[in-house]
């Protein structure tokens, strides 16, 4: 038996962090989201959010983690704690040696939906055809997290496939 | 015996991040700053601030982390790094319970200088005078995570004043 090799999307937030867990023949095996109570105060949120990535990791043993990558935020605030919340997964990928694979909102909906510019509501749709779920995928986080770690998928294959022809 | 309570004060950085020990009776303990080789991968240099930051903690056993805050950057992508690094502080006092203070750039000068517009010079100066050290504290940003811990202790003392004040 040959297991299948997992890949973990991750959609980094303050707020919500949205995962998604696929394999590399695309079937889904996990998603939803984490989400730290607000009232507690910064540090413990994102140590809430490190030691869910951590259990995440530990639990499906995943040979890449996929994480989105932002270029326009509102002010310096919100893109320091976005960065901090993107630390905890970045930590929690380098301590068990995994590499840590960043791919631009952009560069998912293209993957997923086959344009850039794919409305949240076409990326839940096209998810939900790919992984042959029941439903879209709920909340909207998750199946971002999904459509990264299909777009790390199909980057990986790639890879793989030029590196073959190369060698 | 009554040992002195000891703060860390934490100028953080994706390339360098100074650090500063003193206790509350302003005494300097230690600084420097920790320097991940900057040819590693982005996941591998925040995991060696993680450690550093949490051999740190170890050593000194502070009972407050003090950390600045920065409002004004130069782009996103410089604001996430910052944030990661950032990140990685506040992992590893949530870590050990110890609360994290943060503080303008203005506010430690101001604590330090008495205004919040001095140089670094100035506030390298101020800190070497304030602490009696023997010559101004290299680097920059060793300078700064001293400067901030200045600035928390001024900070938590004026909090014990005005709360032996109410109560």
């Amino acid at each position: 038996m040959n297991p299948r090799k997992k890949i973990i999307g991750i959609d980094p937030g303050t707020r919500m962090t949205g995962y998604g867990v696929i394999d590399d023949a695309l079937q889904p095996i996990d998603f939803g989201c984490i989400r730290p109570p607000p009232k507690l105060e910064l540090a413990q949120r994102y140590k809430i959010l490190f030691e869910s990535m951590e259990a995440l990791i530990e639990k499906f043993q995943p040979y890449a983690v996929a994480v989105e990558s932002q270029f326009v935020l509102k002010n310096a605030q919100s893109a320091i704690k976005l960065g901090m919340a993107k630390g905890m997964v970045y930590l929690a990928a380098a301590r068990r040696a995994i590499p840590v694979y960043e791919f631009a909102p952009k560069q998912a909906k293209l993957a997923v939906v086959g344009h850039g510019g794919a409305s949240k509501f076409q990326v839940q749709k096209m998810v939900q055809a790919l992984l042959r779920l029941p439903h879209p995928p709920q909340p909207e986080d998750a199946a971002d997290a999904l459509a990264l770690a299909i777009c790390c998928a199909h980057h990986v294959r790639t890879q793989c496939l030029s590196q073959s022809k190369v060698n």
